[in-house]
């Protein structure tokens, strides 16, 4: 692979060199009161970016971690329970429920849509919790929480929410739109390395986990929030991890969330918009709700895993490929986190020469980039 | 606190500047072959730290989320299990069977004593697993692995070993000894900053884990088995800490692991012969075999807790307390990882001054300093 690569994923995303800086630190002890005040800034942080009064809880973990602690807590053996599925990480959840025991219910639709919050509010009747994704990121498809959570409401079931990809990037407001659990991790929209994850609770959703039966430890709940509320972990915590995400999270509060909402929005704009510049079809939805990923389709006769790797290995240029049925249709091009406009037209004119090698032409040459470049100067404010 | 902190700790250890590099590069994504290439390396130079031919299964956690998947990847409700203790963390094993509902029988000897290879093979008859732990930082005591093993091999109980604080820093030939199960993290002898978690098991309890019913997801031992002899991890990796520990392990490797023990014991010698010329007395054996951790008792009189607050908050130089029944009772001073005799005598320096405000004299000033330097003189060889 090339020495200078480009990450322009749906995450990992990469890392600021400020982040970067705080992680090479001379390591502190978790117990000692340096760290204290790290963790206590941080969890502040971490309420304001989940939007909520409630704890947020920190573990050590990949963000599957967090949806693993959001089955564990919450549920007993042969409690009732709906998936809301349209896409991998939808499809995640289920996986996790059978692994714990529990067989949901599941309301599927085909990947690429958006999760129809009536048709979900149909058939949450009965369950103990609803579990959905927010940024679907192997379609591109940022789902309508706000919408989904005022749906579920007459039915009264938990709405959990995995918000692995989007926390940060987009907005989602826990305790305002009734949404009873966020999980999220750190190294999507939160532009600090993976290794972090976390999970909130409304009162609602605490009550519930007060008589879940199923087994945990590292991942429970009461045990975390119990030594967060005396500004400690239970375990050791990753704290260097820590440490790059309280700077990241500065960066977020020092540019202003919404700034970072409008930045992704715009990223999106201007992939979607090259991307069609360049003949090619938009897998994700063609508007501004997909402010995280955009999915593009191949031409016809290109696969594109090869077009993945060539990408990846003639210009350090990291994109991502299809998950299941979408493997070799679409190239995923990531808009989130530590990311700009000169990211997008580098992905945009990687891809046209990419395509060029495996046989596809641009209609002029370098019109992705040039129509990216358009959509910048057309909208862009002084601040993107 | 002092902006200059010493962490002489049993744990998190200080992190090499050369592994605070690795961390510091730009991030790589988990699916492309840069990071296939780190994987795979780490993987076989965790292989050789665990002396085992098995896979070392690496695992987004805390070091007790590694022993919390030796529980649910091994045992179903209703499992005869052992758990031999005799410290904070040989608890900790049955605390974690317990959140997984398992009533685990107990073998307990007093903190502070090395666990009797024989009494605990005399309780193991029937047993599916035998707990332990090798390196009990709560009192400086490494248990005799090999001779438990050996001791254990007619029961025919799967011997399980909490390695967190010992592996890389102490001889553990888990092949060798017929240890089955090793479970280990990457801040302690490791010299990485907390988040990797691991754990290797052998033939017979891959075995018994076949038939295991407790759930677990993230730290599944099969899944991860699978996805790592395709050279990948089932979830986002905690991508940094693996390119730390890679550039950790190969300096143990350039050092030659049995310098880096030779070093540990070298190290526990001269802070044993350092904390007797103060006029203390060990809470740890005082011999060689303690050679990760020295736990000093306190004078009487001497709040050990206050005493660990000043050397933190007057000097920066961060010992550790002591845990459950020896809070207020010890000091602990670590000497595993990247520590050298200067972090000694530093820590025995540091001590005596504390003690000093606090109403204990030396025989003579300088005491402990001076004589871990006669101990390294008449020790070291040129290589420490």
């Amino acid at each position: 692979m090339p020495e200078r690569t480009y990450l322009i994923t749906p995450g990992p995303t990469p890392v600021p060199p400020e982040v970067a800086a705080a992680m090479a630190r001379p390591l502190i002890h978790h117990r000692s009161p340096d760290f204290k005040v790290l963790l206590e800034q941080t969890l502040a942080q971490l309420r304001r970016a989940f939007a909520t009064e409630q704890e947020v809880l920190l573990f050590a973990g990949s963000g599957t971690s967090a949806m693993e602690s959001a089955v564990a807590n919450l549920l007993s053996p042969g409690d009732d329970v709906l998936v809301a599925s349209a896409g991998n990480f939808g499809d995640r959840w289920t996986k996790i429920a059978r692994a714990y025991g529990i067989e949901p219910r599941i309301h599927a639709q085909p990947w690429g849509e958006a999760l129809d919050p009536a048709a979900v509010a149909a058939q949450a009747q009965g369950a103990v919790a609803v579990y959905i994704t927010h940024s679907e990121t192997s379609t591109g498809v940022v789902h309508d929480v706000r919408a989904i959570a005022e749906a579920l409401r007459p039915a009264g079931a938990l709405l959990v929410v995995d918000a692995v990809s989007s926390l940060g990037g987009v907005e989602l407001a826990m305790d305002e739109w009734g949404v009873d659990v966020v999980v999220s991790g750190s190294q999507k929209a939160l532009m600090t390395p993976p290794g972090l994850a976390f999970a909130a609770a409304s009162e609602r959703a605490w009550t519930i986990s007060e008589r879940a039966a199923l087994p945990r430890f590292t991942l429970d709940w009461r045990v975390t929030r119990d030594s967060q509320a005396k500004v400690q972990t239970p375990f050791t915590p990753p704290i260097t991890l820590v440490a790059g995400l309280n700077t990241a999270l500065t960066m977020i509060e020092t540019e202003g969330a919404e700034n970072v909402w409008a930045r992704n929005r715009l990223l999106g704009r201007a992939t979607r918009e090259g991307a069609k510049a360049l003949g090619l079809e938009l897998f994700s939805p063609d508007d501004d709700s997909s402010s995280m990923v955009t999915a593009v389709q191949m031409p016809d006769g290109i696969d594109g895993q090869e077009a993945y790797g060539l990408l990846r290995d003639r210009f350090g240029v990291v994109l991502a490929g299809g998950h299941g049925p979408l493997r070799g249709k679409v190239i995923r091009i990531g808009h989130m986190g530590y990311m700009n406009r000169f990211d997008i037209i580098t992905a945009l004119s990687a891809l046209e020469l990419v395509l060029g090698d495996l046989g596809y032409q641009a209609p002029t040459a370098g019109a992705g980039a040039a129509r990216a470049v358009e959509v910048f100067a057309q909208l862009e404010t002084s601040r993107v």
